[in-house]
Formats: structure tokens, C-alpha cells, sequence
């Protein structure tokens, strides 16, 4: 079958990472999709400053209706961003009826309401996934997998900007104009950052996170919007004495009087997970009545991650396009016929750190001994506890933390370990992961 | 449009919680799923002891066959367990054209590949969310979420039973039969509780997420699986005093030599998100190359959490049978001819907690005057702390927590408290939310 053929609308930072990504990993999307997926034509404002690594088999182009127009084009991606052109653009491609995806939260949040209705119209399918929380697959969350609940509220860390902001806040104790203008220089914030400072992003956002899951028109100028610009480090100081931390938050409530829309700092407690959602990741949390809470955590902005989110929209669209309806998603995710015959890897031969517990006599040499032995089969060491035994001052727990070893080389450490004389019990070992 | 006939299988803990969300929930969930939805048979070992709320419009049966075989039944919810009888029953339904829904992972660990090389031949869905991780969307997650991303590596707290245990024996220093006692009193651990401890559950979770992660079949038997049994209170002291946690981790990885499939207790640093995973909570961390790491988190097991999975993956078949292919999901979640009128609440009705920062002259009576307002405006109190300033003792800072409070009675407060000529400084003050 022949390759999708995508328009790709705006070069810059989200333009190419999806261009990136869609090259990167066109054989395994190619896999799950049930069919190839190829960019013809791409459309940016400065040709020569684009971030795209290959750009084979792309007509390259500063006219957007161009790549709308072109009629080998069956899907449009909308990446400039704006609500202006990014409209016009948008409704054109549906007039063609053309597929479209796009991660603009604003034209959803300002327009969403008149652009679905002309997809319906027409036929064709608007995703919009990366519009909310980046890469975080939360919109299908919410409109898939949470698609039994009532939802009672929705809370999320929706800005990475303004989460960077109030964790430097509070890990350094300095002042929110001063970590304003480091975010700026790192890249997290705009020269420009009222809309990521006075929570219009956020409130973009937010009118679409509540829209899907209260099942209401979206409505941005209902949201209450307030920034983090008044929060000063003296407020993120008493915060944390008493036991809590400040995020902004976007918050869409049930209540029987109506539903809320609120944007500003929060206090919440230090104790959550998400009070834990630290820098420039983002999280949302929502509370439904079957499921109770559910959290969903990641990365909410940057080139790869946005591209993730549009990437698996375009994989959607092309399930729909080309797969027998009752069987859109592969079961085991990729085609039945491209399953691979991957090796699973011994035991023995997965590598991590472990953490071992010895009880040894306390006389010289013993440590000596281990040491040797650890070093013997390249099993490196990253800490060393030593506990006397109150009840016995002869013996005492040894605590080692190893580096990344291979499984086998510390089972013949651990029989070494346990052969002499100077180990009194069988050698605990638990593996650890740092999980980065 | 006539609602879609489900037959049930299995009347137990998951099956009453989706029988009872099904009812509930059922205006929204067919404003979502554009089709009404009924079970009109359901079957169980013990008719007398189901936890169905209302059975109004059930067959109900003790001859799961005579469900399978019913000509109303479009959909079958294979919700009994075990890997005998349920195997034959879902493949009963396949042969006869019928979609599948099941929460059951050993089936599909064991018989996935069997099952759903069967269901592809005859067309028909074979839903299977609420497998792993209960009410979490964790399959829809990566098998659809992250479907442009190449994933590195999948590591999961998939079994709430032993997270339980770990965790109190953290919390509270208990040793670990102790703590499984409990949980089996709780009803948190099965009477015969090998399945949870020894990590079996676990793997069987752990092989589906590797095979839908990876592209590669189901291999149950490869998993090397260990449990929590040897885990002692020492080692969760040592864990704690290096800056660790121990948790039961699933773990797949892919390495350039194969892909590791593994089952067993972790130290993980204490900072990582995933590390303050408590209780019967379940969470999924998911590595992936363009999106980095994401996580999910909620309940893993339950009667409702697990049915809100079941009814999620219903509303998905339900979509694919009756909706427009390419319309599949509503574009903001619910039929775009349902969307509500529902009221946006002004921000005055709104009612949240308050932390409150005054600046006053630092005399008797200040705090009587502030309080005194405070009361008749309904506010309460939670907590105070008074602050005298280094640099000027004639002045403190007071900082107030309240209770729920309606924005406009704050507003009021904050009104007449700035008018009082002991306060210097305009009130700071920000809204606290508990997030329960």
C-alpha cells in the first residue's frame, strides 16, 4: 500500500522535531500505523533555519496554502502556531477534506468549536493531542480511557514554564524576576513571557481539558486567569514550612452550582504526587467517579515531545484512513504480521546495580577480602556501610551499593562471598534502578 | 439507534463494578459512545451473592455458554478469570463474530497470541485494558499514545497487593507476614496470596506491556519473575538510610543484545516520582525516545477502578461498530449534538481554601480585629503563625490558613482587614486545594 502523504505547516521547533521523528522511527510507526507515512510537502518562514536532520522527498516552501493546495497532500499537520493564519489554514484543509492535526491549544481553545463543526461537515478527522500537555497522551486519556466516568475535577501543572519558575523558587530561594530572566536565557520562557507567566497558555489549555471531560462547548473567556508574577520567595518559604508547595495550576471543577474554570498558584500539599511534579515537566490529575484518581505525568513542551504527541495523531488518523474500522489498533499495537522475533536476554546477562547485605565478623581483613573478590569479576563499588550489632559487638552488616554488573558476574561474587569463613549468613542482594 | 447488548460473564468484584458504572454512568457514557449500551445476560457462579445494584433488563444465568450463545449479545465481557473455562468461552465468542472485552491478564499473557490470531481471522475486537493496571489507560497509552516513539524501556509498580505490603512495612516498621496478615484481613491479598507476592500477577502484566511496548509476541514463560517474600524490615531500614526505596517493579528493557523481562524487588531513589507510589496504588513509567519519561498512576485493581477499564474498552467497541470510522471519537469527547449548556461558575461562588500573609503592627488586639472579621464572614480558621520580623520588631507577618470559603466572602475579608489601620501592607493571599 502506498505511503500516507502528510503537509507539514511550520518548521520550527515542533515542525521539525515531528519532521524528526517521523524519519527516526518510520520503521517501527510504519509497524503500528499498518502503513508508511511520508512528508511531500513542508512549509516554513525561513527555509534556511529549519532544525529538520533529512528533508528527502520534502518540497520545501514559505507558501502554507501551497502545501493546503497540494493535491498529492491527504493529511495537514498545523504547526505555526497564531490563531490568524493557522485558522484560515485549518478550515481550508477541512474544506478539501483533509484530515488535520495541529498542536495550536490556542486556535482549539479561540476557534475549536467552529472548527470541529466543519470537520463534521466534512468528514475528516481534527487531533489535536499535542495542543495539552505536550507529549502526554492526555486528551486520549480523558476521551478514551476515562470515557466510563463521571469526572468530578481535573487539576494540571500545564505550563513547564511557570513550573520551572516556582521549582527554582523554591530549591534556591530566589526571586521570581531572577529566575524569569534565567529561564529566558536557558530557553524555557519567551523574551515575550505573558502568556506563559500570566497563565493564558494555561487557561488555553484548560478550556479544552474541561470541555472534554464535562462535555461542554469550549469556552476560554470564562476561564479565571491569574499569573505567578505576584509570588514572591517569601510566600514559597512559608509555603514549605508549612508543609506545602505553590504550583499553578489549571483547575476544572464539577460542582452542582456550575462548573469552575480557574487558573492561578495554588497551595497544595507536599505530600502529593503531583505537588512533586518539579522543572519543566507537566502533570495532570484527574478525579472520576469509578476510577478515583488518575495521574498522568511527562514532558508538556519541546521539539521531540510535541512531535511525539502530533506523531501519534497522525498514527491515529492513518489507522482510521486505512485499517478495517474493527481492528484500527493492532492488539499487540504493531501489525500481527511485523511482530518481532526479538532475543529475551538471560538472566545472567541483564546488567544493573545491586544492593548487598552481609553479615560479617568484625576483625581485620574482612572487608579486604570482599573487596577483592567484587573487583575479581569488574562488579565496582558506589558505597560502603559498615553497622555494628548492638547485641553482638563481634559481628556487624556490611551495606554495599555496586555499579551497573552483569547479573552472572554477581552470582559467582555472591557464591565467592559466601565461602568465606569470615561471612556468617547467606549474602541479601537486591537489584536497583535509577530509572533515568 | 438501538443500544448496544453486552453479555457478561462473571458476576464477582469487577463484574458488579462494571454492571453498576454501566447503570450510572450510562447519560454520559452514551453521550460518549453515541449508542446506548445494556447488559441483557450475565452470568455467575453464585446468583444470590452478585454486588449489582440494579439487574433491571439482566438474563442472569449460571451457564456462561448460554451467554456466549445468546443471538441478543453483540459483546462479550469475559470477566470471571482463570485460563481454562474463560479461554473457551472468549474463543466461543470470537467464532461467533462477537467483540470481546476481558480484565483478565493471565488469559492474555498465556493465550494472547492464540486469541488474538483468532480474533483478527474473524474480524472481531478483543479489548483487553483492564489487564494491567486496572482504571490506569496504560495500554491505550503506549499501544496508541506513544505510537510515534521508539521505547527504551517500561518499569511498572503493576501489583497494588504488594505495594500495600511494602509500603507498610516502610511506614510503620513491620515485618513482612505481619503486614501480609493485614492486607489479607483488609481484603487487599487473596487468602492463598502467592499470585501477588511471588510477582506472578506481576509478570503477567509485565508480558503485556513488553509485547505491546516492543512489537514481540506474548512470552510469559521468559519473564524471570521473583517476589517480595525475602524482603525484611532491615533491608527496608537500609533502603530508607541510603536515600532508597525497595519497590516490586516489572521491568522490560530493550539492549542492543535483547530485551529484558524481569519481575522483582528494586531499590529506586526516593526522589523519583515513581518512588512515592504508596499503598495499593499502581503506576507505569515509561521511557521512550522522543517523548522521554512518562508515568502513570492510579488504581490498580478494584471493582469500580477495574470496571471503569472494562467500560472504557466497551465505549471503544462500541465506537468502532456504530460511528463513522473516521469519526470514531467525538472531537471533544462527547457527541457533538450532546454537548451541555452547563454553567460556568462565577469566580465569586467559587469555593476553595485560602493561605493568608498580613503584614501588622505587632500589638495587642491585631489579631482579635482580624479574626473577628474573619468570623463573620464565615471563615474559619485552620491554622496561624505569627512571624516577628528580624529587622523591625514593631511589625510580624501573620500568616492564616482557612477552611473552604466562598471567594466572594475572601474578597470581603481581605476588604475589610487591609482597611484596618494595624495592617500595612495589602494582603497576599492564595488559594489552597487538598486535591482529594
Amino acid at each position: 500500500m502506498k505511503p500516507v502523504k502528510l503537509g507539514l505547516l511550520g518548521l520550527g521547533t515542533v515542525g521539525s522535531g515531528t519532521a524528526n521523528v517521523l524519519k527516526r522511527n518510520s520503521d517501527e510507526i510504519t509497524r503500528r500505523a499498518g502503513r508508511g507515512i511520508e512528508i511531500v510537502a513542508a512549509a516554513g518562514k525561513n527555509l534556511d533555519s529549519h532544525q529538520c536532520r533529512d528533508v528527502t522527498g520534502m518540497r520545501l516552501t514559505e507558501d502554507a496554502f501551497s502545501v493546503v493546495n497540494d493535491p498529492q497532500v491527504e493529511v495537514v499537520v498545523e504547526l505555526i502556531g497564531g490563531t490568524t493564519l493557522a485558522r484560515e489554514l485549518v478550515l481550508a484543509a477541512i474544506d478539501q477534506g483533509k484530515h488535520v492535526v495541529t498542536a495550536n491549544k490556542a486556535l482549539i481553545a479561540l476557534h475549536g468549536n467552529e472548527i470541529f463543526t466543519r470537520a463534521q461537515e466534512k468528514g475528516v478527522i481534527v487531533a489535536f493531542e499535542a495542543a495539552v500537555a505536550g507529549g502526554i497522551p492526555i486528551i486520549k486519556a480523558i476521551r478514551e480511557g476515562l470515557a466510563g466516568n463521571r469526572i468530578n475535577w481535573v487539576a494540571g501543572i500545564i505550563n513547564g514554564t511557570g513550573n520551572f519558575i516556582l521549582t527554582e523558587m523554591r530549591d534556591k530561594g530566589r526571586d521570581f524576576q531572577d529566575v524569569l530572566a534565567e529561564a529566558q536565557r536557558l530557553g524555557y520562557a519567551e523574551a515575550d513571557p505573558t502568556f506563559d507567566v500570566e497563565g493564558i497558555d494555561a487557561a488555553h489549555k484548560l478550556t479544552i481539558l474541561a470541555s472534554i471531560a464535562f462535555g461542554i462547548p469550549l469556552q476560554f473567556d470564562r476561564v479565571h486567569t491569574e499569573g505567578i508574577t505576584g509570588i514572591t520567595r517569601e510566600d514559597v518559604a512559608y509555603a514549605n514550612e508549612l508543609g506545602y508547595r505553590i504550583k499553578h495550576l489549571g483547575i476544572a471543577r464539577r460542582t452542582e452550582q456550575g462548573i469552575e474554570l480557574r487558573v492561578h498558584p495554588t497551595f497544595i500539599p507536599e505530600r502529593r504526587l503531583i505537588a512533586n511534579v518539579d522543572g519543566v515537566m507537566n502533570a495532570v490529575l484527574v478525579s472520576a467517579d469509578a476510577v478515583g484518581p488518575t495521574l498522568y505525568y511527562g514532558a508538556g513542551a519541546g521539539s521531540e515531545p510535541t512531535g511525539s504527541a502530533v506523531v501519534a495523531d497522525i498514527v491515529d488518523v492513518v489507522r482510521a484512513m486505512t485499517t478495517d474500522p474493527e481492528n484500527r489498533v493492532p492488539h499487540l499495537a504493531f501489525q500481527a504480521d511485523t511482530l518481532a522475533d526479538t532475543t529475551i536476554l538471560p538472566m545472567e546477562d541483564v546488567k544493573t546495580s545491586f544492593y548487598l547485605r552481609l553479615r560479617v565478623l568484625d576483625r581485620p581483613g574482612v572487608m579486604a577480602d570482599i573487596t577483592r573478590i567484587l573487583a575479581s569479576l569488574d562488579i565496582s563499588i558506589e558505597a560502603i556501610l559498615q553497622k555494628e550489632q548492638d547485641d553482638d559487638t563481634t559481628e556487624a552488616d556490611v551495606i554495599l551499593l555496586t555499579h551497573e554488573v552483569r547479573e552472572g558476574n554477581m552470582i559467582q561474587a555472591i557464591r565467592e562471598i559466601e565461602a568465606l569463613e569470615t561471612v556468617k549468613t547467606p549474602v541479601i542482594r537486591i537489584r536497583l534502578e535509577n530509572l533515568k
